[in-house]
C-alpha cells in the first residue's frame, strides 16, 4: 500500500506528532503521519486550554519558529488572558481556553493543508531497524512502511493502563485502545523504559451547575493572541468560573483513599507534581483546608464542562459525592469520572539535544514518551524532532536552541541532560535568561534562525523584520530626542515621580518605572512620531520593553555571553572519562551515561560538581 | 453516581440512540443517553450522507414526527439531490452529501440543548433484570444506574470482529473498542442471537485523486431540504464525481479472493444484499466487467474521501492494487482500508409493534441490533422505540405506524413480522402504498399523530395546518375555477396536448399529464390567486401532486381501507393455535412463535398461506 519510502514517518497525531508532521513537511520532507483514529488528531486529552506561565511563551515560540500551535489556537480560542501582567514582562504569559472540538478539526484541516503530508490510520506496532538505523514502521495489519527518519509520538498510549477507584483497564484514553508492541520492541534494543502516571478530572454537565454560587473569571478586556501571524482576535468571550474545596469535600474524598490506586500501591509510577490530583493535594498539604477549582467551558455552545483542579483517581462514587459538596457543584451531573493512567516513557537522557535516540539513528521521540507533561512541552518537541528529522536526512546541521535563546531550549537541555523521573512541565524558574526569553519577543529571537534552516516562511520573515526594524527605530528615536521640562513635568506629577529642572533624552524619564508608553503618547512629538511610522500595538509594547527594561536584558545578554563561552568547550565524542582518576565516583558514572557534549552541559547535570567541572577544564586544556 | 431513577435510558449514541433519546425527552421523560464515547454521538460510520431512494422518505417521516435526522441533515449537508425527479412523485427521494464532523457536532449539540437529556460515557456491559421487567443498566465500572425502560442502540458493537483480508480483531468500528457482556446476557434470558455482518469502503486522500477522468456529479440546481421546519437552503455545495471498475480491477480483486474472509469461510454471517462489498459484486455478476463507483467527499473542507462502491474485506494490498486501476484513482493514498465487521444482532420477530421485546417488559431494541442496516432505518426505530418507551411508563396507548401511514410502519411491521436474515434496507417496494407514502407529504400525514401524543410540537403542527389548509383551498381554486379556450389552448398546444373547444374547470385540464403546474402559473387566474394568498413553493408542489395524481392516489386510499378491515380482526393475546387442526404445520409453528395481533399481519407472515388465514377468519367467527 506504500510504495515509495517516505522521508518521515510520524507516529501519533497528538500535539507532538501533529507539529512533527507539519514541521518536516513543510521544510520539505515527504510526511506520513500514522494515528489509531485520524478523527482524533489534535485532540485536547485533557483541561481545554493552552498557554499560561512559562507555557505560553513555548506556544509564542513554536508559532515564531513556524509551527502551527499558536494559529490553532487562536482560530479555536473562546476566552484569553494574559497572565501575570502585574508583573515584569519576562513573567507575561498568555493563556487561551478553547473549544474543544474546534481545536481539533483546525488541526486536522490544517494538515490536511500541508502539501507534503499524508495521513494513514492503524496503530503501529513495531519498529523497521537495520543494523542502528530506523528504516520504517511495521502496522497491526502487518503492513511495512519505509522511511528515512521516524518520529515516535504516542502520548499516554504505550501500554496505558487507566485507574478508576480500584478498577483498572487497559487504554490509551478514556473509550480508546493502548497501543501495544513498541515498548518491547525498543526495551529488546537496549532502551531503558520506566512508567509515569498522568491524571484528569471528572467532566460535568454546565446545565447541572450553580454558577451564582461561583466567582466569575472573564477572559481580558482587551484580548491578544499567540500568532505573530495575522490571526483573528476575539471579539466575544466565554466566561470561566471559579470555585473551592472544603473541609467537608475533603474528608468525603478521604473516605475512599483506601480505596485509591495512589495510595494502596497499585498505581507505582509518579504523577505531576505541579499538577496533582485533588487526593494528592489533600494528602500533602493536609493543614489546607481549602484548594481552588477552575470551571472551564468546554467549547462555544457545548454544555460540557472540565472541573480543572480536580484530577482523581478515586472511586467514582468518591468523586461524585465529594464534588456534589463543592459550592456551585450541589446538583452535579457527571458526563464522565475522572480517571488516572499509567504509560510507558523512556528516560529521556537517552536522547541528543535533537531529540534523536543514541541507540538507534534517525529515530526521534517527543512528547510524553520522553516524560514530560503538557500540550505546549509536547507541540515543541514534536517540532524540535520533526525539524531535525528533516535536517538529519539531508545531511544538514541540527537545529538546536540554546538556554538563553528560547524555552523549548532550556526543555530539550534540561530533558536530556538532567532526565526526569515525574512528568517534566515548564516553568520560568527553570529557565536561567527568563528575561531573555518573554512571550513578547519569541519571533525577534527564533524566526530568523528557523528562516534560515527552511520552516519559518517568507511572510514570518518580513513581518518580524518590520517589527524589529520599527521598534529598532522607535528606541533610536526615544534615545536621540529630547524632552522640555514643561512637557514632561506634568506627566512625572501625575504618577508621583520627582520633576526634572532640564532638558534630557526622552530615554532617561521612559526608564523611569511609573512612566509608561501611554505617557509617552501624551507628548507631542511622540505621538506624532508614531502617527507618522504608522507603528502598531506590537511595536509599542516591544519598544517599552526594550527602553524599560534595557538593564536588565542588557545583563542578562551578558551572563549569557559568559556562559557561551563554557558552551564553545566540546567535549570530544566518545571521551575516555575512566581516564580522570580526579572525577567523583558518581560524576563519572553520569557522565559516562549522559555524554555531554560540551562543559555547558556537562556543568548541569545533577552530581556533577563545580570542582568535577574544574577537573575536565583542566584536562581539556582550559 | 446516579441517585434518581430515569426514566429512560438509551445505550448508544449513533441515529438511533440519538433519535431515541431525543424522542422521549422531548416526550417528557428523564432521559441518559450512555454511550463509549460522547465524542462520537452521531457519528456517520460508514457514508457521509442521509436519505435516497425510500430512505430519504424515512428521514422526512423523522422530521414531520418531530425527531432531528432531517433538521441536523439540512445544518450539515454539503450536496443535495433530489432522487427519481423524473419519476412520479412517489418516487421522488431526496438524498444529501453531508459534513461528517459537522453533523456529528450538530448532533451532539441538538441533544445537549434537549433539556430533559443527561449523558454519560461508559460502556454498559449488563442489564438490571427484575422478574420480567427491566430496571437499568450497570456499566464496566459496575455503577448500577436505575431506570423505567432501557432502548438498545448497540450497532456493530456487540462482540464487534473487524475483519481485512485474513486478519481480524475486535472492534466496534475501526480504531474503536467492542462492546461486551449484553448479548451473553439477553441469551441467557432467552433470546435468539445472530451475527450479522456489514462492510465499509478504504477513506482515501482526495489530492491524490485525478477528478478529470472522472464524471462530475454535482447537486441539484435548486436544491432542496429535509425539514419541514425553517432550516437553512444550501446556497453553495460540493460536487461529487463518478468512476468505474474494469475487466483489470476485477482481476486484481480476484487475486485475493484465496485470502478473502468472505470466501474462504472466515466470515459465516450475511451481508447487507443491497450494499455488496465489490467482491460480492464480482462473484454474483460475473459476466459485468465494470461498476460505477462514487467519490463523496467527507465534509466541505477536509480532502477525506468516501470511495462509495468499492466497500470490501479483502487484504489491504489487494484492495490498495484495485483501486489504484480505477480511472483517476492512479496515484490513490489510503487514509484507512475498508473492512469487514461481524457483530450480535436479535432477530426481529422478539419484538412488538412498539420495539418493546416479548421476554423483558419495557427493553426496547432499535438499529442495527434488530438486523438493520442503514443511518435512516435505524435513526426511525430510535425514534419509535423512545417514543413507545416514553407512553409505556406513561401507561398511555403505544404508538404504532400502519404500512398504509409511513415507510416507519413498513419497516416496523416486516421487521416484527417477517424476521430478517441477512440486514435488511428499505425499499420502495417494501410498501404497499408508496403513492400515500411520499416525501412531500410525510408532515401530512405524521405531524398530526405525533402531535396527538406530545412529540411533535406547536410550531410543527402550525406549519402542517397552514400547509395543508393552503393546499386544500389551491386545490378547491383548481376545482371550481374554469378556463376559456382561448387562454388555454396556445399552453396545450406548446405541450402537443389536444386544444380544448369549450369553457372547464382548471382541474380537468391540470389532470393532463404533461400539464405542469408552471404551465398553471401562466394563467392570470392562476398567478394572481397564488399571489394573493402567497403560496410558497411547498404548497404548490402539494397542489399539483394532489391534482395530477387524484385517480392514484384515491384508488390506493381505497386499497389501504379493505386492508384496515383485515387489520380490524384482533387476534386475542396467547391465543391456542394447536386448537386449529386445519392450519398447517408451518403456519402453526410461526404464528406461535411471532404471535401477530391482527389477521392482516398474520397474512404477512412468511409460510402463513391464504388458506390459513381463511381458516383463523373462520374460527374468529368472520
Amino acid at each position: 500500500m506504500f510504495e515509495k519510502e517516505y522521508d518521515v514517518i510520524v507516529v501519533g497525531g497528538g500535539h507532538a506528532g501533529a507539529e512533527a508532521a507539519a514541521a518536516a513537511a513543510n521544510m520539505g520532507s515527504k510526511t506520513l503521519l500514522v494515528t489509531m483514529n485520524l478523527q482524533t488528531i489534535g485532540q485536547m486529552s485533557c483541561n481545554p486550554a493552552m498557554g499560561g506561565i512559562a507555557k505560553g511563551q513555548i506556544v509564542r515560540e513554536i508559532d515564531a519558529l513556524g509551527g502551527y500551535s499558536g494559529i490553532i489556537t487562536d482560530k479555536s480560542a473562546i476566552q484569553f488572558k494574559m497572565l501575570n501582567k502585574s508583573k515584569g514582562p519576562a513573567m507575561w504569559s498568555p493563556r487561551a481556553q478553547n473549544d474543544r472540538m474546534r481545536f481539533a478539526e483546525e488541526w486536522r484541516l490544517a494538515l490536511e493543508n500541508t502539501p507534503k503530508v499524508d495521513f494513514y490510520q492503524e496503530m503501529v506496532s513495531g519498529l523497521l531497524v537495520e543494523g542502528d538505523k530506523i528504516v520504517g514502521v511495521r502496522t497491526s495489519l502487518g503492513i511495512d512502511v519505509k522511511s528515512k527518519a521516524v518520529v515516535l509520538t504516542n502520548g499516554t498510549f504505550l501500554n496505558g493502563l487507566i485507574h478508576i477507584g480500584e478498577k483498572q483497564f487497559g487504554g490509551g484514553r478514556a473509550g480508546e485502545k493502548a497501543a501495544t508492541g513498541i515498548t518491547e520492541q525498543l526495551t529488546d534494543f537496549g532502551f531503558d523504559s520506566g512508567r509515569m502516571k498522568t491524571g484528569t478530572p471528572p467532566r460535568v454537565d454546565g446545565r447541572s451547575l450553580d454558577y451564582s454560587k461561583m466567582i466569575l473569571q472573564p477572559g481580558d478586556e482587551n484580548p491578544e493572541k499567540f500568532s505573530y501571524l495575522q490571526t483573528p482576535v476575539l471579539t466575544e468571550q466565554r466566561d470561566c468560573h471559579m470555585t473551592h474545596t472544603s473541609a467537608l469535600v475533603h474528608d468525603l474524598l478521604r473516605e475512599g483513599f483506601d480505596r485509591s490506586p495512589m495510595f494502596n500501591g497499585r498505581i507505582k509510577s509518579i504523577g505531576p507534581r505541579y499538577c496533582p490530583s485533588i487526593e494528592d493535594k489533600i494528602n500533602r498539604f493536609a493543614d489546607k483546608d481549602s484548594h481552588q477549582i477552575f470551571v472551564e467551558p468546554e467549547g462555544w455552545h457545548t454544555v460540557e464542562v472540565y472541573v480543572n483542579g480536580f484530577s482523581t483517581s478515586l472511586p467514582e462514587d468518591v468523586q461524585y459525592k465529594a464534588l456534589k459538596s463543592v459550592k456551585g457543584f450541589e446538583n452535579v451531573k457527571f458526563f464522565r469520572p475522572g480517571y488516572a493512567i499509567e504509560y510507558d516513557y523512556f528516560p529521556p537522557t537517552q536522547l541528543k539535544h535533537t531529540l534523536e535516540t543514541k541507540l538507534v539513528n534517525n529515530l526521534y521521540f517527543a512528547g510524553q514518551i520522553n516524560g514530560t507533561t503538557g500540550y505546549e512541552e509536547a507541540a515543541s518537541q514534536g517540532l524540535m524532532a520533526g525539524m531535525n528529522a528533516h535536517l538529519k536526512i539531508n545531511e544538514k546541521d541540527p537545529f538546536i536552541l540554546k538556554r538563553d535563546e528560547a524555552y523549548i531550549g532550556v526543555l530539550v537541555d534540561d530533558l536530556i541532560t538532567k532526565g526526569t523521573e515525574e512528568p517534566y512541565r515548564m516553568f520560568t524558574s527553570r529557565a536561567e535568561y527568563r528575561t531573555l526569553l518573554r512571550q513578547d519577543n519569541a519571533d525577534l529571537r527564533l524566526t530568523p534562525k528557523s528562516f534560515e534552516v527552511g520552516l519559518a516562511n517568507k511572510e514570518r520573515m518580513e513581518r518580524m523584520e518590520k517589527k524589529q526594524n520599527e521598534a529598532d527605530s522607535f528606541v533610536s528615536f526615544f534615545r536621540k530626542t529630547s524632552f522640555s521640562p514643561e512637557e514632561i513635568n506634568p506627566i512625572l506629577e501625575s504618577v508621583s515621580s520627582s520633576k526634572v529642572r532640564q532638558s534630557d533624552k526622552l530615554f532617561k524619564v521612559f526608564s523611569r518605572p511609573k512612566v509608561t508608553m501611554d505617557h509617552m503618547l501624551q507628548l507631542d512629538s511622540v505621538s506624532s512620531f508614531v502617527e507618522e511610522n504608522k507603528f502598531n500595538s506590537e511595536v509599542l509594547e516591544q519598544t517599552e520593553i526594550q527602553v524599560k527594561y534595557s538593564g536588565y536584558i542588557e545583563k542578562e545578554k551578558n551572563n549569557a555571553d559568559k556562559l557561551h563561552r563554557l558552551e564553545n568547550v566540546k567535549i570530544p565524542e566518545g571521551f575516555d572519562y575512566s581516564k580522570l582518576k580526579s572525577l567523583s565516583y558518581e560524576a563519572r558514572e553520569k557522565l559516562e551515561a549522559i555524554r555531554p557534549v560540551t562543559i555547558s552541559q556537562a556543568s548541569r547535570i545533577s552530581g556533577v560538581s563545580p570542582s568535577d567541572i574544574s577537573v575536565l577544564l583542566v584536562f581539556l586544556g582550559r
